[in-house]
């Protein structure tokens, strides 16, 4: 995944001290949680094997990024969330953030990903990877999120489907929920929201006063954005 | 691995409803732990990367293990350890099974592992499948623990270097405390303890009356033990 090994490199060329990532699960978990029905909780017994399928399909992915980790020397380790994060109707409520926190404390960078969890209100369902990036910014007071996509940033429209969509460059809270009905779900088969459901799930973040920017993961836009340089994509703040 | 494959098709034909796998590091995790000596606890900078590692090679091993039971179409899920355990000074103190529970009540097969945790303590330290079993069997009120390893069972002494050792194949917990000290440590390379290792963890469970049998996984020795049947082993019993 040449990909995955620029932005480890990225990474490790910026010299981040403490940082947290979590991941989707694009190719990998979208279409077997897809198949089964996973988000929707438990209704029918064959679902159990989808859902073994779909953390084993997430488990597959966070390998490969933790092995590229490695392969450049940085400390990086898995964290399911499944493992530790049990959803009530397909959200986060209160959760332990100590074994995160320590890792960061070591030095270690977590590595933590959308999953299919336990849900105790519908047997199971699926956690988005955008809001388990809110919801552990605020537990553990995070400056800012940086969000990587395969777009330049926050379009006014569809950019792969309009060409005269424009890129929004800044953009206030207030002002992107005012604009978030114009925004419309993007088009990318993504079970979990796209990037209207994004923008959902960072607005409680965005709200305590973390900062987000939203880039492509093109060649140096990662490095710049963790040096805090200029670069193309989306920056939002509360005001 | 065959012999996995074959684990997973004698738990199938038994038709268990219920049950917590746990495995340890064989081949995939010791080495890396040791070389590391990430049991000792963090002491220098360099054990980040081998805590990184020996993570990863449980996580392959996980993987592998998982995706047996998958092909045979067994709903079983990897529950990492390490990421809802903080051990203190290499134990287990209280812990949430919540998780695993939950599992097992929609029919799921947890299967957990020795992992490199965070201590509250050392930093971090190696938690061993031994130590695991036993805690869990003890939240989860199980009936029965069954261990495999590449003997046939508790001998007199190691049997892979004396070729005299008996199998004892009945033992009270009484009796097991009273020849502890002549067991010996098996010599198999084991961080975490081999088989004197293995007895000392499970002591708090068989005091609690959790039956234990130790088994080799020859050829259906393990379906055997799950559907009660007289089979080579060791079975130990509180009285």
């Amino acid at each position: 995944m040449p990909s995955i090994r620029m932005i480890v490199k990225e990474i490790l060329k910026a010299e981040i001290k403490s940082m947290v990532i979590v991941h989707g699960g694009g190719s990998y978990g979208h279409p077997v949680a897809k198949e089964f029905r996973i988000a929707a909780g438990y209704n029918y017994p064959n679902q159990l094997i989808g859902f073994s399928k779909t953390r084993q399909a997430m488990m597959a992915l966070n390998k490969l990024i933790i092995d590229a980790f490695i392969q450049e020397n940085l400390s990086a380790v898995s964290v399911q969330p499944s493992a530790f994060l049990i959803t009530n109707k397909g959200r986060i409520g209160e959760f332990d953030s100590t074994v995160v926190k320590k890792l960061l404390g070591l030095g270690i960078i977590p590595i933590l990903f959308g999953d299919a969890v336990l849900d105790s209100n519908l047997g199971f369902s699926i956690l988005s990877g955008d809001q388990l990036v809110s919801a552990l910014a605020l537990a553990l007071n995070a400056k800012r999120i940086i969000v990587c996509v395969d777009v330049d940033g926050l379009y006014n429209d569809d950019p792969k489907l309009n060409p005269q969509a424009e890129l929004i460059k800044e953009i206030t809270l207030n002002d992107l929920k005012g604009i978030m009905g114009n925004i419309g779900a993007s088009k990318t088969v993504d079970v979990t929201g796209g990037m209207y459901g994004k923008m959902v799930e960072l607005i409680p973040a965005l709200e305590k006063g973390v900062r987000v920017k939203i880039i492509n993961t093109r060649i140096n836009r990662l490095y710049k954005t963790l040096k805090n340089k200029d670069v193309i994509g989306t920056e939002i703040r509360m005001e």
